[in-house]
């Protein structure tokens, strides 16, 4: 773990510094300011549950449907509150991002409805649907090569060199806090729902969704785990909640689950994790294609191969853990075409 | 019209005779009543939208998202509150019902919810993920011929003997009122959305749907005006609307739209639609298809065709009612993997 990283637990706080050595700290009283404006801002994603998916499952299944977000993925909630707290000059100058996708589509159309000029730095290889949508968006793209150069890089570069406010993908208390607004609603619709006994199952690349949402599952009392869910090869987070250090993948490419492809767990997103989360679980690509069939066929929801990892996990993993009800997240549904039309032609 | 249909409007209520000469009628009464005990039974389908839907419409587009209603289609809300009406000894005895899939799954899985056997008459070339999801709702299925033999017979002559409560799809007060709480949410959802210049548009198949949702537009003094939406060769109502008697289709088959090919409006419905509905509008089986494909791509919703028509009027009818907003109900996600595949392979 990075020296800078996390330094100590107050009063249910979690404090780190970051690289200017100022107090990084997400509270619920934080996540509760980011819930209360994003309110008007965001679709209040349903809950949904099928009964021939509890068949599948062999348990009950809720799935918080976040693939129907504003820009089809979660994202979008930690953008708009990250921009809801600049300052006039910030906004004058504009921002930037670098993303795989669907941060990138949040950014920009979050920024487009504020009027503020939005630069996304992107690899080559998203998928032409996110990089087109982004541009639709109102944004600049400027593309790179994954795997080869740095898009931190390139980012803090020309965030320099123009001026502009760098809104990171999670590794930022106002992105966490955004992202911890699905936490809030998981856990007032559990409770509408009668759930008592329930676990949450989360994607998790950067860690900003599953760190948000579990500091939401601790504050509450709601007695609820979360556990993080990962591509087989792409396990940094599995194998960093094992050691208790930052892991980092072999590769950067090779799964269909591009949104969350990450090289390591955040800095500040993990210690929340290590403190919070469960086991880690992981899924195959092919596990993920049938969980999208699964999906479109029992939920009637267009889900991307990095959003239904969660559920990949949830039917198909042997480390699940033994609650009554799994609550699984589908964090986005920016899915290629022809990557869909392959989950749906699986055994016909 | 049929001389025992429509007779009189009293104090803004509909009135009609069924073929026993007993009167029927759908109040707001009687929907607010369904509405409230199906509230606690149906999902509250969210309205979304999207940025890039609106670009490619040219105007504000809102859907009401009812293919992600229990079933997976918006029949499960009158097939629900049908059931909730029956009497013990009804409820021991058993129901039946004939659909060409939807009503059917709504039904059945209503009937095993309520521990009531259930028979339901479908046609032997309804989707087969229609039937295989009926019969895995524990409802016995009996199939006919479309176009050769009469559902209504087959239903009435089992009903008969096997003394079973029939559930008709739409020519029920109480089937009607069940629908009509779609108007209900999205009454209250328009309001929540600050729209005060919106305009309908929804599939029409027997008329269930759009006549519960005209009332109820009526009733609460939206100022919006419902327009129903059909298959081009199938516009059975529109011509009817123009003609003021129900007119028939020529064909029962020849449509990818196997959720509204009924031959001509309901007996009950059509009234209801005379008196409330907008200009028929119509779309065709490809623009059906590119509807299927934008709600992929702008909303993350898996739409059938059926259930896409009215988002194909949206985006490609040159008779569109000129308000602000229009507020399209997608009414149903049961589509065959194939037909998806096919939408998705469009253009590519």
């Amino acid at each position: 773990m990075c020296l800078n990283g996390y330094i100590k637990v107050l009063f249910g706080q979690l404090a780190a510094l970051d690289h200017n050595g100022e107090v990084m700290s997400v509270t619920i009283s934080d996540i509760e300011q980011a819930y209360s404006a994003l309110a008007k801002q965001v679709v209040r994603t349903p809950m949904l549950n099928s009964s021939r998916l509890d068949a599948l499952a062999g348990r009950r299944i809720v799935v918080k449907a976040e693939c129907l977000q504003r820009t089809g993925s979660f994202k979008y909630r930690g953008a708009s509150h990250a921009l809801n707290t600049l300052n006039r000059a910030e906004k004058a100058n504009g921002v930037i991002a670098y993303s795989s996708g669907n941060h990138a589509q949040g950014v920009a159309l979050a920024a487009q409805e504020r009027n503020i000029p939005a630069t996304i730095v992107m690899p080559d290889d998203a998928p032409t649907n996110k990089i087109a949508n982004t541009r639709a968006y109102g944004a600049r793209v400027v593309t790179y090569q994954r795997g080869v150069e740095s898009r931190e890089a390139i980012g803090d570069s020309i965030a320099k060199r123009d001026g502009l406010a760098l809104i990171k993908p999670y590794d930022d208390h106002r992105v966490i806090a955004g992202q911890a607004s699905v936490g809030v609603e998981i856990s007032q619709q559990c409770s509408e729902l009668g759930l008592d006994d329930f676990s949450v199952l989360c994607c998790c690349g950067g860690g900003g969704l599953s760190a948000g949402i579990a500091l939401v599952l601790e504050a509450y009392n709601t007695g609820a785990q979360l556990h993080t869910c990962e591509p087989n090869a792409f396990d940094d987070t599995a194998r960093s909640l094992i050691t208790g250090t930052r892991q980092t993948n072999a590769t950067e490419t090779g799964s269909i689950c591009d949104a969350i492809l990450t090289p390591s767990p955040g800095e500040f997103t993990f210690p929340i994790l290590q403190r919070l989360a469960g086991t880690g679980l992981v899924a195959s690509d092919t596990e993920v294609l049938k969980a999208i069939a699964v999906a479109f066929d029992t939920l009637k929801l267009v889900v991307e191969p990095g959003g239904a990892i969660a559920l990949a996990a949830a039917l198909f993993s042997d480390q699940l853990p033994d609650s009554d009800t799994l609550v699984v997240v589908l964090s986005g549904g920016n899915v290629d075409p022809r990557i869909f039309q392959q989950a749906l032609g699986l055994n016909r």
